[in-house]
């Protein structure tokens, strides 16, 4: 890609108007920088359109100059697919933050590309309602972006992830038309569901400016547990006999290992054991029901699963605010991390019925390679996803070693990306391929990424979008 | 499309081997006739591969000759896209039934597409999970061919479509290559989803030869109801009452109009109205439970629904022989419908708000256009999406004037279509494009047909695969 010529800048600065646009350096640094330092960026031109048309007049003349186009939300992402390398316009989404009204008989929120997930939650609550899409970025991640990288977070196993929770959606095609699937429709059998193409694209093959999202009735009850549990295995089989009494009443279900907790503990204020005794995994448990008892049903699970030996111990919160403690202990996983030095990370699935042999085989591969390497294996063990960070050995000097460390990043993947592989998983389960791994995905599945490029050459012949991103 | 040389076909018979084709006219006989009577077909060649691999092989040649290829299931399909037109060979998926053994940790089912729908929920049963995807033809229809149709049914408010229910697939693309992609993952962000493609494709862009299938638990407890409503709206009320108080235990939320019920009663044995008083409107509603008290549910949702006038009446089914009386009323509608004449069928939806304003302002439409026709609006209004039949005028010689009424579905369905696009609806909620609704979705919404036609030049640039369906 070549660096649009002054004169193609000039056609989109009039498009745009004043206000739609900037080269401000100082406006521009903090959106080609990506959070955790990955990713450095830079781009001739900031374009702000405030509406559809505004961003397909921008598409129009970049498709006309063969100008290429990294769409951005809130710049939340962990694989570089919103930082445009130089020559690319950057096209923030972020003054496109309509909102409703909700249709509380469809339960449906049509809601512009640039709104803000929180502001999105907020919204469906005053309708009395719930849009229950959440992870720790919600409150600056948008839906746009969210859509892009088919977002899930700590609510897929009962709502699955956000490919899910779109009814409809509207994006600005590579040639700049638009695309007008804004239905709040749960049934369409036209051939194909197009919608989807957009979806988890990460800006390659168009850009999504708005959808209907789908709403739930609020639950009337709810009861939150943290429980210890001797095995990966047993806290599966917890799983599936909270499935039983529960249905599909379980909104999350949580894995976390020994040594997170402990990370927890030694470095987040205010937080404390909620159990005596140690055990080597606990599960965070979510149960919210339509009826009250939601706390009934989860003592009857651990009753259950206490007499069946899958766990040790457990506390079912008495309070909200107890509630908020416990998830708390999750929710710190991430940022306590970084206290315990540097940190290699991975977004991997499998199935479910894999996952115990995933985590050890892994992590007995991670300490063969990186003796005292210290795998922290977290998260969303009901969708067979679990974010694989290795914290680095223990040293004298932990400030000198965590370079050394973190420059055996891509080592470290392949030997955990292979043996995700191997029992059927995937390389990125919920953060997408973006630049971090497009190389990765070509080689570990050429035929997946050759279809993909089939669709990009279908869809963006001139190859606009997103260039160099995915594929 | 020309025909396939012998030479072509000799080489097809030859890689098939004995007992994998057939051209005998008397076992094509019944696979060339769509059983409404509206497509009668006619090919060279069936055949019937018994493995993927075969399947990979008859493409191959199929690719290499330029020879069209109609995939086929069980033969239930509405639209006459799993008809070929005569140059075409016919692909029978019917001796691919291997099904299991099921994972029971990850709630998964690999089951080959021939696989005939019933088979597979009876396997899911047997390890104590479920399969939910229920309808009418679930006796011959064929997991392959409910993929590529993206089959509902009566389920799809509580757990979707087919679309919804497959976690991974393997398909033979157009160029006789395998797509594996028989994963058990819930999560896996490596681009847009591929297996997308293929579900509700209708065997336009590749062939699907398995899937894995997500299960669930099965309910501990049922209640049944069957209400009486005033109008449409108010059942639409009671719906969203019901999941406030039911969250996603509504397994089934179906519409039925007094005149359906009066041909139920007049034509089907051994039925009976199970109210007292006359309505115009009836749901029946299924609640299914991990807990018991099914009935105390449903009970409570019927009286606060009573005393807010949505309901004149109600009952609910005492033991499950009642279940399936009620049950059975709502499943005679379209058998009985052919007792009354003849009848012009629309698979409509909109969304679920605009379902009222539909039913009438079509209803109204349709009179006006055609005075004494009867529509029977029936079906899934939960999901918006009804079967918008109407049936002949009485008149003295039924028999003469059938012929009459039917010879202007074309002109009744565009008026009906209009309807349902202008109030941001569908033409086709369930039943897919095949032949009979393509022209009209070119016309209708040329953008979609031309995004679909892209797919398929990039997937299947020879355009074998199933040609003239859907585009």
């Amino acid at each position: 890609m070549t660096a649009p010529t002054p004169e193609t800048l000039s056609r989109l600065k009039a498009a745009l108007g004043p206000g739609g646009w900037s080269d401000d350096p100082v406006v521009l640094a903090p959106l080609l920088h990506e959070w955790r330092g990955r990713y450095e960026g830079g781009t001739p031109l900031l374009a702000r359109p405030s509406s559809t048309t505004g961003v397909a007049e921008v598409v129009r003349i970049c498709a006309e100059t063969g100008t290429a186009v990294v769409p951005q939300g809130g710049n939340t992402g962990l694989v570089g697919g919103q930082i445009p390398t130089g020559a690319e316009i950057l096209l923030s989404l972020t003054r496109m933050t309509r909102i409703g009204p909700p249709d509380t008989v469809n339960n449906t929120l049509e809601v512009q590309a640039g709104a803000v997930l929180q502001t999105v939650q907020q919204a469906a609550e005053a309708a009395e309602r719930r849009f229950p899409l959440s992870l720790a970025s919600e409150g600056s991640a948008t839906i746009g972006g969210l859509i892009s990288t088919n977002a899930g977070g700590v609510h897929v196993l009962r709502y699955g992830s956000m490919r899910d929770l779109v009814l409809g959606l509207e994006a600005v095609l590579p040639d700049g038309r638009v695309w007008s699937g804004l239905t709040g429709l749960r049934k369409d059998n036209r051939g194909p569901d197009l919608k989807l193409l957009f979806i988890g694209a990460e800006g390659t093959l168009g850009i999504v400016t708005a959808a209907t999202l789908k709403l739930f009735p609020r639950p009337a009850d709810r009861a939150v547990a943290f429980v210890a549990v001797p095995s990966v295995e047993a806290a599966l089989r917890l799983l599936r006999l909270a499935e039983e009494k529960a249905g599909g009443d379980i909104s999350a279900f949580e894995l976390m290992p020994r040594i997170g907790l402990d990370f927890v503990l030694r470095h987040m204020p205010d937080t404390r054991d909620p159990l005596k005794t140690r055990a080597p995994w606990y599960v965070l448990a979510d149960v919210e029901t339509a009826r009250p008892g939601a706390a009934d049903t989860l003592t009857a699970i651990l009753e259950t699963g206490a007499e069946r030996g899958w766990l040790s111990d457990g506390v079912i919160a008495a309070s909200a605010a107890q509630e908020a403690e416990l998830w708390r202990l999750r929710e710190s996983l991430s940022e306590v991390q970084k206290q315990e030095g540097g940190s290699i990370k991975h977004d991997i699935s499998v199935p479910v019925s894999r996952m115990a042999d995933f985590i050890r085989r892994a992590s007995a591969a991670v300490e063969a390679a990186c003796p005292g390497a210290r795998p922290v294996p977290f998260g969303h063990l009901g969708d067979g996803n679990v974010h694989f960070n290795i914290s680095q050995p223990l040293t004298e000097d932990m400030g000198r070693d965590r370079t050394a460390f973190l420059a055996r990043w891509e080592e470290i993947a392949q030997i955990v990306h292979a043996i995700a592989l191997e029992l059927g998983g995937s390389i990125s389960a919920e953060h997408g391929i973006g630049r971090m791994k497009r190389d990765e995905l070509a080689r570990t599945d050429p035929l997946r990424a050759e279809l993909i490029r089939r669709l990009k050459q279908a869809l963006d012949p001139k190859g606009i979008m997103n260039p160099g991103k995915v594929v």
